[in-house]
């Protein structure tokens, strides 16, 4: 059998960490790319990681999905605040049938892709990861960097072959990675981090570090995450309540780090405010169950992102 | 009779706008400053109001109590953030039983004054003020102005004869005064606009009129203004709920304008977070009302409070 091909659609903080140890494993990948284009055509990816830094020099950079050749499995690993072009640009890579793993933010944002390629054909991913793109096709992977994946419509005998396999490619290139067979909770428990810690870290314009250690902002962290965690359970995710504290714990112990909403934030570039914030807002109320500080969290993060974008 | 004199604690944009008018009709004004003093007693005080500018040329200013003769109606118009001063500064002017009149933001803040020379000396006053200090002794008065005062241990006769009688002589000064026998629901009237505004234009770092402009701050804004109103009934207040969509449509009218809280952080002051936001949410919580997103916002201010003064 031959070795699975990548289509990364996207080469940011996450796309380009993770298609560069595929491609540094010897899987064959083809990267989408828009700004770092020409340097990386010209000089490759330089990825900085915990575990040791490597460059790849030849690197399979595309700057239109027109040159990609069909792949076996499209990451999509854009911001969710550009999934407009995902009809523009996901039928190409998949045209032979292959596969779609959207490694995404968020909650529900499996849906503009399954909307191209069809929803049976779809597979998610959370991605427990510190990572920051520094500079043109330069990655700096600070801490962690666990995938859970799992189908977007799950199976009723759990873990699909074929999540199964990805997940055995993932490992190979180093990816710590499990396969779960209720994404949807997953998606939950990672927005019990995402809420508190993307938003406040806007608002309040601070390191995760910083809102861990003022009483006032751990008060609001945990106040956040602990409506998350009820609005995940309204909607029929099963998540023990020990991930409330755990969620804090781990926050603690990170290095300091600034939230990919932060970093977007503050190079004016738009934030993934209804992938985050919007979707499970809108999911909970429809399951009758409301979260008003995460509601409010919201619209002060909808304010600044519009006002932030109008002054730019 | 001879006429009132006057001891303004505080020369910042309440306290010489107002102690100016007064000296401008005639008036025994005498100021404690600090910051401007050697400004002040050189130069005297500058101001501008929409109904035209003027300049006091020959000042009594004062750096320190010591200096100071007893007045009639001293004064206080500090931040509240200073009370802690009041020990010091207020028994001088005061010595021969005049009265104090605090003319501070928020809730409950005669208590500091009426530690130091007895709650039945104390007025309070509330200010609806557009007024900014630009400069030393430079004082620009945007828009509105009007004070409420009354007594701080309410009068069962209503309107005592002290309070008539200082009312007069504001409005001789030009400043449009009104006494109120419940002068705790004027507080919890002027906290409808100072919770939202005050606190939304920090944290989201806009004017009212941005705030006014967006449909998210908007939405925020009323959504706070319902909270201050029902926590301001469970406590006793008796306030039209009529005054929600009013104090929407008057900063609606506003001229922009940045708020003391703004002002104050972005100049890196201590913000009055206590008085604004903690005494409210005290003193409802007291009552069995919670404001939930009142106190998101305090715990947002309080954590940037802490973290403008430790960058500064």
């Amino acid at each position: 059998m031959s070795k699975t091909s990548f289509g990364i659609i996207g080469g940011g903080a996450l796309g380009g960490l993770y298609g560069g140890l595929l491609a540094k494993a010897g899987f064959e990948v083809h990267f989408l790319l828009r700004s770092d284009f020409e340097h990386v055509r010209k000089h490759g990816l330089k990825i900085e990681t915990p575990a040791g830094d490597f460059e790849l020099t030849e690197v399979h950079a595309h700057a239109s999905p027109d040159t990609m050749p069909p792949c076996d499995v499209t990451v999509v690993a854009l911001k969710t605040t550009q999934n407009g072009e995902l009809t523009r640009l996901l039928p190409q890579p998949t045209s032979k049938g292959g596969l779609v793993l959207v490694l995404q933010n968020g909650l529900d944002v499996e849906l503009d892709s399954a909307a191209v390629v069809g929803p049976d054909r779809v597979l998610g991913g959370c991605c427990f990861l510190c990572s920051n793109k520094i500079g043109p096709g330069h990655i700096r992977h600070l801490d962690h960097g666990r995938i859970v994946l799992g189908e977007y419509q799950p199976h009723n005998d759990g873990v699909s072959n074929r999540a199964a396999s990805l997940r055995d490619d993932l490992i190979i290139a180093g990816i710590d990675t499990t396969v779960d067979p209720d994404l949807a909770t997953i998606r939950w428990q990672k927005l019990m981090w995402n809420i508190p810690f993307n938003g406040l870290s806007v608002v309040l314009d601070a390191s995760t570090q910083e809102l861990m250690a003022n009483v006032d902002s751990l008060v609001l962290a945990k106040t956040l995450i602990e409506e998350v965690h009820r609005a995940a359970n309204a909607c029929g995710a099963v998540i023990d309540e020990r991930l409330i504290q755990r969620t804090l714990d781990v926050t603690k112990e990170m290095v300091p780090y600034d939230s990919s909403m932060r970093i977007d934030y503050l190079n004016r570039r738009p934030m993934e405010v209804e992938a985050i914030f919007g979707n499970p807002i809108r999911r909970a109320e429809a399951f009758g169950c409301k979260m008003p500080h995460v509601e409010m969290l919201y619209r002060q993060l909808a304010f600044l992102n519009r006002h932030n974008s109008g002054a730019a």
